[in-house]
């Protein structure tokens, strides 16, 4: 196990310089990107809406910090960290549209701003441009880095897909029944693939890292990204909506398969269950307004006198409150799931656990190094976090 | 101009043959790699869907048509081939999505079907797919043409995203002042890139052929692309619904800009005008059933007494033809357009005669064989069809 408080570590201040500084370059060279194509074109007008909110950057820091930590550049590091960066941001485009979520990043989502038609559009733009830094990578490194960093980045696509297709068909089948294992192995392909493994062995390709030590740097990264994810539920659970940039308990209101719920499943009451399963299965209510709202308002002026003025007043009421999600119901499950979250920080404290015990293998093949101490914050970041 | 007449070309049974094995070898291709991977991942269950639908095929037999005619192989255009085949089944997908479709190819969409958020991710996961075979060139051509086949595939996504963009545009502005050059440009873009001049390219590129020879064949390509989208839309107006595998008047129902619209906005008197923009911009009635309706039904049943048997039927009646399309709406709107087709057809036809005229001087560099036949047919196909 790392010893946090025994070595040189980052500080909060420097880590997030560090990933700013990441962000900025990747989103840099999606920038030039698309102005070496056609800046005003309105295909490209969506593209770095998503990349531009504040947001952590995860992933094009990890790219660059492993690359550079094990010798590499970072000129050659930043197309395949770009990459990253436009997959991530069109995942979250398109899981908008999949979750129904209204709020990303303290802004409403693109689907809200644009509708779905032009939301899945923009996400399908930037899955197309995100081959453009890998094609540029075959011009920049030798071709055979580009290759593999373009077969890894296939893979990583592949897990991603296989894991939110897992999401999906449980939430299809309204299915709440998911064993620990089963969750992590669903976010092991869905989150922990592109988010952690996929980004830090990409940089170690770039930098020409021996294939035992990128098998290394992917199993710690598999783990780190599982403890991540549930603790990332945890605190949507907790924390305030502005400190999330979401709705409050969004995942709730969502209806999100998380570790929590399935442990709460598993040994709920069956009233308590059954409670649980209707709230988590009814739609959200929308900000936006409620298009079947107008609908009915047109049709009652249409019926004019037969439907007097009280009795149509209680029937939009009615109609309005009819099958979705009311505030009193989420935060009474809420409460229900409260003992729940300590059995899931246990779990993602075991994951965390085995990942710090990777690392403390991995860590003295790597020089001393800022971009080492990078990664090793993530991985303090994860076990300590409070937002 | 060719003399259909006075050359040997391929009948229409000889066309359907070559393009229906073209078809079952990309289809093939494209369930082995699903096998290589987990055939039984519920992520792969609907990638072959919209594939083993009964389809023309246009995509891969032109690339396989076209590495042949120039002196390619079979073996080594069938990735390529499966690789455009898989793109153009995502954009379906999500073509199907973004217009609110219902039915593709004489059967429900993946959206009704499966629901959006699942066709969302179909189709991302056929888009990530079709990596894989750019992918397997890698190893099964030499590295130059495989690099280059990958550079005209992020080429044409660029276009389709593009001229996808300007069309999603103008339905969200509810755009009708679309002059003739405008929607060539952009069909061009949306439709010819991907179906014609992409895999023409790409089996040229494969074929080893030369720069200028892949640029006659691309321009000679989105000339006939055009031509192609013009007639078949005009088709859609005309066909019996079981042949198109569409709805009847599928378009219109749609909303969908053509340039038939675009003729009849230009010359419309303005009380014709605001009735086709009203009817163009009222959504199309559900076949799937009308979610917001069974809210009603909640709704009314709540309020109970308060709402006579008679008030509440005359509601329900209201509600459901209130804000949706009407049939016979859509019917006179068909009528209104009549006049335009002509000129459409007549558009298409100066594309279609600077295709041939392109042809025309391709076809002597290429050697006499069925494969140049194919292209051919097709260019004779586009010309004559009325199906």
């Amino acid at each position: 196990m790392v010893d946090f408080h025994a070595e040189r570590m980052l500080g909060a201040a420097q880590r997030d310089a560090y990933l700013g500084e990441c962000r900025s370059a990747a989103v840099r060279y999606i920038t030039e990107l698309i102005a070496a194509r056609d800046r005003d074109h309105p295909a490209y007008r969506s593209v770095l809406d998503y990349p531009l909110r504040e947001a952590k950057g995860l992933r094009p820091a990890l790219v660059i910090a492993a690359c550079r930590a094990l010798g590499g550049g970072l000129a050659e590091s930043v197309p395949t960290a770009a990459a990253f960066e436009l997959l991530h941001n069109a995942f979250l485009v398109h899981d908008d549209i999949e979750d129904g979520s209204e709020l990303r990043r303290h802004a409403p989502t693109l689907a809200v701003q644009l509708g779905v038609p032009r939301a899945v559009h923009a996400g399908d733009t930037m899955l197309s441009l995100a081959l453009e830094p890998l094609l540029d990578n075959m011009r920049l490194l030798d071709l055979g880095r580009a290759l593999r960093v373009l077969d890894l980045v296939a893979r990583v696509l592949r897990r991603t897909a296989e894991g939110q297709a897992l999401e999906l068909g449980w939430i299809a089948e309204q299915r709440w029944d998911i064993t620990p294992d089963a969750y992590a192995a669903m976010v092991t392909d869905k989150t922990a693939w592109y988010t952690f493994a996929g980004p830090l062995a990409a940089g170690a390709i770039v930098a020409e890292a021996a294939p035992a030590q990128i098998d290394e740097l992917t199993r710690f990264a598999l783990d780190l990204g599982v403890a991540f994810q549930i603790r990332d539920d945890i605190l949507n659970l907790r924390a305030a909506p502005a400190v999330m940039g979401k709705e409050r308990w969004g995942d709730l209101w969502e209806g999100k398969r998380t570790l929590i719920l399935s442990l709460f499943f598993a040994r709920a009451a069956p009233a308590d269950a059954a409670f649980a399963r209707a709230v988590l299965a009814t739609p959200r209510p929308s900000a936006q307004g409620d298009p079947a709202a107008a609908r009915l308002d047109r049709a009652i002026a249409v019926l004019g006198d037969r439907l007097p003025a009280d009795v149509a007043a209680a029937l939009r009421t009615t109609f309005r409150d009819t099958a979705v999600k009311r505030a009193d119901e989420v935060a009474q499950l809420r409460t229900l799931i409260e003992p729940e979250i300590a059995g899931a920080a246990q779990i993602a404290a075991q994951f965390a656990s085995r990942a710090s015990e990777r690392w403390a293998s991995i860590r003295p093949t790597m020089g001393d190094s800022i971009h080492r101490d990078l990664i090793e914050s993530i991985l303090e970041f994860t076990i300590t976090r409070d937002h």
